[in-house]
Parts: C-alpha cells; structure tokens; sequence
C-alpha cells in the first residue's frame, strides 16, 4: 500500500512509499484511510522526535477516519462501517487504562509517533481503539477530530469546566487546538476572548461575535481585565508557552484556571508561585482525551454543535506541502489529508 | 403607595390596596419596582399558604426589577441604579449563608411569601440581596429570571451539570421552569428531548429545533430510549410529580441524573429503590439557587446567551387576571407583571 | 475440581460437586482459590434467581482470592502470584469499561450469578480483573473485599465523598455492606452514627467509639437531629430499603445525601419528593465499585486503614451452613469460605 | 489594654504597650483574648510588611481564641461564650464573600496585617467571623487554629481531596502549616510521607507511624518513586518554593496535584512547562480557607481528629522572644501566646 513515511530525519526525509499492509491481530481491525489532519507534532517527528521511542522508516499521521475493512470476531464493527480512530493504541488493562484515562496508559503507542500512522492507506488498530460515525458523517470534517479537537475539549471541560457565566481567554486562537478551543468554548456558552494578531484573524473572529485582542498592538491582560469588569478570565488557554506565560497568569481571575498543552516558544517561565497562592489560581496540564471525551465530543459535532475549521486540503502525497503549510503564520485552523 | 395584596384566602382575596411603604434599616436599600413576574407559589399562597409562616395581609409577588430609590451607606449602589432583587431575605451570618449556600439559610424570608413581595410600587430589602444590572439593561426580560430561571440554573447547572454531548430531558417543557430549564440547557451545549402536548408547542419547540415529545400520544420512556440509541438521558427534569415521575425514571440512561423542584401532580410515587441502585441513578431535589449562581445567570443572559420568554404582560391591577392566565394549559414561558 | 454447586433452586440444590476445571483463553488467567465469602445475592441466587440470566448448574461464590496457576501472555503475573478477584467480568471494550465504570458494562457477568464463581478450587478470569496482592497479604481478610467493601466503598466516597468534619449515618450496621460503611468512613475521619439493636452489637459499636442508635427502642431521626445540633447527617447509608427509607430521609441533613445498594425489606417506600426539593436533598442508588475504586481499597487495606470484620469461617463443603449463619440476625460482618 | 505592638520595623520595634480598647459597632462584638499564635506572616509583618495596606503602630498577631464580652443583638453569642477568631474581617456582601469564598473577599482586612490583631486583651471583630466553641473546649489547642490548621485544610482539601487511598507527600513538614498538613491527611486516612531533617523531628515523624526522607541525605523524587512503586504522589504540598519545587514536580504521579501556600525560599523555579503538560499535573496556588471549611475544621478537631502541636508557648509579654522561637529550626508544630 501507499504511505507518507519519514525515512529519514528532516524535511528531505519525508515520502510516499510503497509500504506492506499492516498485520491484524485477534481483536483488532483494519481500516481503509478516507482522510487525515496535520498536527504540529507531525513536524516534530520530522524534525527531532527525541524522547519518542520509534524505529525509522515510519509511516507519518497520528489521527483520521476511515471504513472498516475486516474486525474478526468483533459484532459491533462491520465491513464499510465509518469510523474514527483514537490516536493511541493503549494497553486496555493497566491502572490508567481501567479507570477510563487512555492518554495516562503506561504503554500507549502514539499513532504516527511510536507506531506506524495514518497516512496511509490501511491502518491495523485494537478494535477499541474504533469510534463509530454515523453513515452521514461528514468524513472530511470528522478527520480533523482527533488530535486538534479532543485536546481542547480536555482543555476546556476536564480541568475546570467552562460553560455559561464563564469568560475563557484563549492565546493564539488561530492555531488548530486554539481554535478548537474557540469554538468548543463558545458550544457551551462560555464568553470567549481570543488573542490573535493579522488583519483577517482579527476580522475573522470579530465576524463570529467573539472578542479578539491583537496581541501585536494591544496590553493583552489589562485589556483582559478591562473587559471583564477588572475579573479577568475564569480560564486561560495557553499553548504558547514562555512568550505568552506572564501574561496569561495576569489575565487569569483570582481563584480562576490556567491549561496549557503545549509551549511551543520555550517551557521555562517562571512558576511565579507567589502570584499562585495570593491569587489561588490553578494551573492544569492537559494532553489528549480520554476514549469517553472522544464519544462525548464527537456525538457533540455529530449533533451539530460546532463545524471543525478547514483551512486547506491536500492530496496524500502533497504530505510534504502540507507540514509547510502548516508552518505558515497566515494560515487558521485545521489542514486536511485527503486519502481515498 | 399601591400594592396586590392578599387579604384573605382565595381569589377574592387577592385586591390593589393602599399600603405603607416599607422601612429601610441601616444596611438596607429601597427600590421602585419596575416590573415582576407571576410563579406558581402565588397560586399556593393565594389558595393554601399552609407551612409557610406569615401573615395577612401580604404583599404577593416574589421576583422583579426595579430601580434604587436609596441605599444608605451602599456606595457601590446609587439612586436610579437598575437591580434585580434577589428573591430571598437572607441573614448573610448563618452557616449556610456563609457557606454561600443561601437558598439553606435557616432564617430566609421570601418575598411573598414570608414577607412582603414584589407586586409593590417600592420594595426594601438588604442591599447585600440586590444585584446590579447594566444601565441599558431590557427590565422585563430581567423581571422574569428570579424565580424560574435561577430554579432552572440550578437544576441543570447546580446537580449534575450539562453541557456539550449531554442529553437533557425536561417533562413538561411549556411550563415557566421547564421552559427554562430547555433554554439553559441549549444554551450550555446539550442535547434537549422536551415532551409537551398542544399542536401549538409541539410545533414552538420543532421550530426552534428541539426534539419534543407528545406525552398524549407517545410512549415518553420508549420514546427517549429510541432517540438515544438505548441509552436515555443523562439528565431528567421532573418538576411534574407523580404522574410523570415512573416515565421519568425510566428514560434517565445507567449512571444518569433525575432532578427535581416540585410535585404539581402529587409528592409520594414510589421511590423504586431497586431501580436506582441497579442502574446507579442519583436523584436531586432543588430549590431556587444561590447568590452566585444569580450572578453567573445574570452575566450569561446579559451576554446574550439566552432571551426569557414572556407569554403575555399585565399591569399591577391585573394580577388577578394573570393568576387566571397561569392556570391556562396553553400558556408558555412566563407571564409579566409591569408596575411603573 | 470440587465446586460448590447450584444444580437445583433451594436450599437442598445446594451440594459440593465435582465439576471440569474452567478452560482459560487468551488473555485469561487460572487462579487456585484459596478463600472467598459469603453475600447476601448467594442467597437470592439460591431461592429465586429472577431477571438474572444463568444456567444449572451453577458455582457459586461472587468473591474471593487465590493464587494464579498460569496466566499466558500476562508478564504482570507469574504462577504463584496471590491475586485477588474482581466480581465482575467485563468486555474492556464497552462505552463503560472504555469510560472506567465497570460496574455499568453493557455485557458484565458477575461471578456466580451469571457464570461460575468463586466457591471451587480453581477459577479463570480475563487477566485484567485480576488485581495483584502483596506477597505478605492476609489472605482470609482480603478474602471478604471483593463485594461487600467495595460496595460500601462507592457509597461512601462514590457518590457524595466524606470526610474529616462530616456525619455519616449507617442503617442496621451490623450487615456485611453497612459494617464495612461504618469502618471505611471512620477511616476517612468521619463522624459515624451507626444503627442496630441487640446488646452485643450495641456494645460492640460502643466498644469502638462509634455512637450508636438502638433503633428498636429510640426514634431514629430524633436521636440523629439531637446528636448533630439539629442538623442532620451529611450522608445516611440505608441498604434496608422500605422500613427505614422514611426514618433517613428524616436523618439527612439539608444539602445532604442518602445513598443504598440495596432494599432488603421492599423498594416501593413513597419518594417523597416535596422533602427532596424543599430541603435539596440527593438520593444514589450504587452498586459495586469500579477497577479504579477497588485497587484504592485494596491499597487502603495494604496501609492498614481498616481490618475486615471475619465473623466467623466454613470450609468450602461448608457453604450450606455458612449460608444458615448469614441468615442469623445476631451475626455481624463477614462469612469466610476456606478453600485451600 | 495592654497589647502587643508594632511601632516602627524591625525586631526593636514589637513592644507591649497600653492601646485604647476597640470600638464594637453593631453587628460586631468584643472578645476578652485567652490564647493566640504566632505565625511566619508575623516576621513578615515585623520586617517588612511591603505591599500590605496598613498604618504603625499596629497590634500583631493574625489568629487566637478569647470569651465573648458583649455581642449587642447577636442572640446567638452571650457573654462568656468561647469563641475561635477568623483571621479575616470581612465584607460579607462582595461577590467571593457571597459566594463563601471568604479569603478572596474584595476588601478583606487581616488580623495583624490591615488591621489590629490578636496579641491584645481585647479584639472586636463583626460578629460573622467568630465561631463558638463548646464550653468544655481545649482553648490553647484552639488557639493555633485559625491560620496554621485552616491553611493547610484547604491545601489537603480544598483543591485535590486526599482520602483513603491517597499518597500525599509533605515538604519540610516540620513547620506550623506543613505539619497540620500532615496531620489532617493522617486523620482523612491517606498515607503520608514526609520530608524534613535532624534526627529528632525523624524520629518524631518515624514513632507516629509516618513514612519520612531526610532531603538533606537523600534522593526525594527518587525515594518517593520507590516508596510508591514508581507511581509518585498523588498530592504534593510545598510551602518551600524554589529550593523544593524541581523535586517536588519530579514527585507528582502522572494525573496528580502539587499545591503551595507559600515559598520561602523564593518564588521564581521554572514553571517545566512540558513536565505539567506531558504527565497531566495541576498546580494550584491556596491561601487560607473559606468560613465553611473553618467549621469543618473545628467540627473535626471537636471530634477528636487530631490533635495540634504545641511547641512551647509564651507569654504575651514574651512576643519578641516568641518570634525568636519560630526562627530556630529545630522547633516543631505551633507557638503558643498565653493572654489570660
Ligand atoms: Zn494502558
Ligand atoms: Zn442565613
Ligand atoms: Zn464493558
Ligand atoms: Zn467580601
């Protein structure tokens, strides 16, 4: 079959191969791939993939939908059902794994990080690992699912959940899981104020009612603060990390949240304990979701409560096209991989 | 100054007299009332009163908005401030009140019901019970969130809380706290199953995409099983009684919520003991809510989640043709009383 | 093997047996019993058996521990290994293994209710519902874990979690679920008021510092009221069902909770839903505890937290007898079956 | 009346010196002061007080207990009643006093920081932050409650509840809050480890049965990895700060908790960014704890929970050489301040 995979580190290392189909062990199924998104990890595969224990050549791509081919001896999966798959393939019977926290498994294996991924054509995976989509679903919209979405919906509803009366910031709201947030957010009624920084983010946010600060020109907590009432925010997304840290704990409310997933410009700010315990606020890591907070956020679009942001789609083998796509600073939301 | 007074017991009871306007004590702020709304309790002091410690006369009405004619040594509140009146005299030093749990404090006094209420040209009450409303503020929607949508935050919020992915069942959904009960709900990202009766709701709900059941002529339990793919619902609203309360049981999913805040059709159906431990179901009775989640109501309807739906408007001298209104079956949402 | 055996309903179909030793898949584990116990459902198993799906003969015995013959495929279990049985084997794959909440798997079978159980000299289960003891473990006390105190586990830190400062009140405390609610709340630093009757009991509760009510001679609700300040319980644990429903939903505290696993003396008291809403009063049905809830017991029990209550010990040709003794209103805490 | 005072900064400015008694507005009431304690606020106080609102000469002391003088119309307090002193005065009707969140009160006034303390023969205090005792209560145990005991409740509490089943890991717990914290983890039935050094406060420590790493000989991450067969503490509390921080990240189980009140030794380690995001930890920054809680506390201790440590106590004369006492590290639990 047909794979996007990185055969070797850097961006020259990455490209479509012929690859052998995946083996099907008892209790798992295949897939045929339909589509899959880009993620920022993606790059860091290409790139470094330190810490990550994986053999090259590996076939790139850590979420995406597709049909079931085969799952012997599974009732409920049938040849053509559409499915999504959970990125990661846990163990099912650790501590973690029993009490309903896959992304806490202590043997997960990350699609397209410590496995083979979903640029490919056929993917092998637990049949647990499977989520079922209704036959309408939308396959282009739900691929986009995964990574991007269930990591804010963690974000934004398993560490101090939001809802209506809350005020959510969000830094860099133009990124995919920031985005994600956006939305997710808004689905549950919360008052949403984004920082972004370009012309048309700023107008696109603005064109959906939410609140925008252009972090470029504008004091990102004394705006925060001003628009609340001198509050702040009940909950502070961040995944920017060090440029943006000191100001996400100004704009956090006293007793309100900070979560972050990410630091992509550095982890090393200072922890500003005393700012912590004046102002008892919380700070939350957040990676993934749960297989649970994968059924609820995808019954959640399913029955319509948001529509997952497209920016552009791309042929499997524009794979390389895409991961540059997604380095550029103009571009918002989620990039799709068009795979049959 | 005019006020609807209940004399004595009855319809004929219930009249516009000349009153004394009330005393305000050092603490304490004085409003002139601009609008209220009707509940169901007035009909229970109208007709009964039993268990409730007052005395007659009574100035009725229990929720409202107004405008602040003094508030001695209250610089946060000046004259001609908007404010929505907390529906509970609450002494702010007992357990409960400190707790902030002041629907449990152990010498409130509710409006019309153990004091004089809100059907008044001027009210007074502990400043510490009034809420600010912003200056441009829409009074008769506000009159309306006292008693009904407070009840209603805090039994879709306060329990088991909903949001994105949930599915919310509300029985009875035409009545003033079921109604907004559906609208919290969707505001919060749920999933809402109403069941009602009349071609006139049936199709109010269907326009406004809401799933509903005719509780004449389908089966309510079956119904929601069906809808969820066998599951039933995570959350069911119960404020009928007995003659709903078995269907009601029926259709919350395992490990699902039934919450409840009051019996209109009877208190003592059978509390199918076996049922909820085999299906891990939490049962919840409710009362009004506390002064925080007012607030958190007032920012979420302030910022536009949801619009309080108001039937039908009468002036101060025809409570007594709005009590009559109440009784209507065909009624919808809530009805307003405009006092100056 | 020798297995205690159902073949007919009653207490004569009640005989040890030879039956085949259990074949063990895949992923499953053998374990050679060394101790179980005796519950209340073995009884129910034994004279009815209604809505519960099984087949004749049946071996009994829902829990139990033992140490692991083989185990192929597991590395996390050697033969000799000493293990202690979860009561239930779930699929692992179901919207509630996947979500932790094993209990409400949609395809459970409890041990000795829908398949062969614990009272036999060897047993297999999935390897997951294994949960691995230290070498040093008292076999006899872990024995009496697996039902009744993970039961009493869910309802008292499940539903509404106590703590140091609150009051936990316990109906008929000398049964195997309640006495083990009394000693698991008392470790967690609650207050315990517990109910019975009988001097040795009273003296035995007495003797451990516990306030205990003689419900046959005082007013439970009054002594309960008089004891906390007029207050109340936080949370009244009641598994006796229609004769003491009323009497603890009079015990609650305001805000407060009422939990039961079971309703031995009928399930149809009236709900009495006007004192849930007025006094906001929450009821749970719980049954079992998840993976998660039994490794915390398990590892409470390792650190001393509590001893088990053995009440007295059957061999396993015994277990007609020890059945006998659970019917004895002057037994308290567990029945131990000796199997090897 | 004679108190003691903060007339200029530094350890020559605390004398005891004639002060006029307090005025008592209404809703206020006077307290003859019994017992009060010393806690590390007070050098703070005496050394710098930067940043905190308040005028010299002011009375010191945050915490204590006394016997009611008069209450003018507060029929729940009579003179000669024992009460225990909230440290904070108050507002009572601003959004977080509402909501029973007490210690974000908007315009709080500490005891010995804003405003006058509590090493003075009389205080006078609104009468909503005093808490009766029971006539046969134990006032220098209670003394030392109201910051040390109340501090480290809502740390073991209020943010990540610890119960059976629980691993909190406790750092320099030697000192006033660090070793109340491990006390009410102890009473709520978690297993506690320890961190402290010198051989007495080890041995101290080692023959109440609590696990304890000496960090001046050893690995603390690493022991508390192989005290918890690699898992790590659920709760980890750090009132050190930056000499501790690293470690006690490096302590926290995957999914688990770190809170801080304080951090003496600098407030400034990094914030590890990628370790919160990568093993899902949630940091929470505490300061005191609400009225409720407060209650819990006493209801606790009135029950026998635990008991506080007193190191030694002092005259009110003594203050000076009081604080000295608290500099030294060998001391060990609470300093007392004897009034009458
Ligand atoms: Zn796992
Ligand atoms: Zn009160
Ligand atoms: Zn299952
Ligand atoms: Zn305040």
């Amino acid at each position: 079959m047909k794979a996007m995979v990185l055969h070797e580190r850097g961006r020259a290392g990455v490209a479509l191969r012929e690859m052998p189909a995946p083996d099907c062990p008892p209790g798992w199924a295949r897939v045929r791939m339909v589509a899959a998104s880009v993620n920022r990890v993606d790059l860091y595969m290409r790139d470094s993939g330190a810490g990550i224990t994986h053999d090259l050549p590996l076939i790139m791509g850590v979420d995406g939908v597709g049909e079931v081919i085969d799952a012997p001896g599974q009732p409920h999966l049938a040849p053509g059902d559409k499915v999504i798959l959970y990125p990661y393939e846990f163990c099912g019977h650790c501590r973690a794994c029993l009490a309903g926290d896959q992304p806490l498994c202590h043997s997960a294996r990350i699609l397209g990080e410590h496995r083979h991924g979903t640029f490919a054509e056929e993917v092998a995976l637990p049949a647990r690992a499977l989520v079922k989509l209704a036959p309408e679903a939308d396959m282009e919209r739900a691929a986009v699912l995964g990574v991007a979405y269930l990591t804010a919906w963690r974000m934004v509803f398993g560490k101090a959940p939001v809802g209506p009366g809350s005020v959510v910031m969000i830094q860099g709201a133009g990124g995919g899981v920031s985005y994600a947030a956006v939305q997710l957010a808004r689905m549950a009624g919360a008052r949403v104020i984004a920082t972004t920084s370009g012309a048309d983010k700023l107008a696109h946010f603005r064109a959906r009612g939410i609140e925008v600060i252009d972090y470029r020109s504008e004091d990102v907590p004394k705006t925060v603060l001003r628009l609340t009432g001198g509050e702040g925010a009940d909950l502070v997304v961040d995944n920017v990390g060090e440029a943006t840290w000191g100001a996400s704990l100004r704009s956090v409310a006293r007793g309100g949240h900070l979560v972050t997933c990410g630091a992509t410009t550095g982890a090393h700010p200072s922890a500003d304990i005393q700012r912590l315990f004046v102002r008892q606020i919380s700070i939350h890591g957040s990676t993934m979701g749960s297989m649970d907070e994968f059924r609820r956020l995808i019954r959640a679009w399913e029955a319509g409560g948001f529509t997952p942001l497209i920016d552009r789609a791309f042929s499997l083998a524009e794979v390389p096209e895409a991961f540059a796509h997604l380095e550029d600073p103009a571009r918002m939301g989620k990039i799709l991989i068009r795979i049959s």
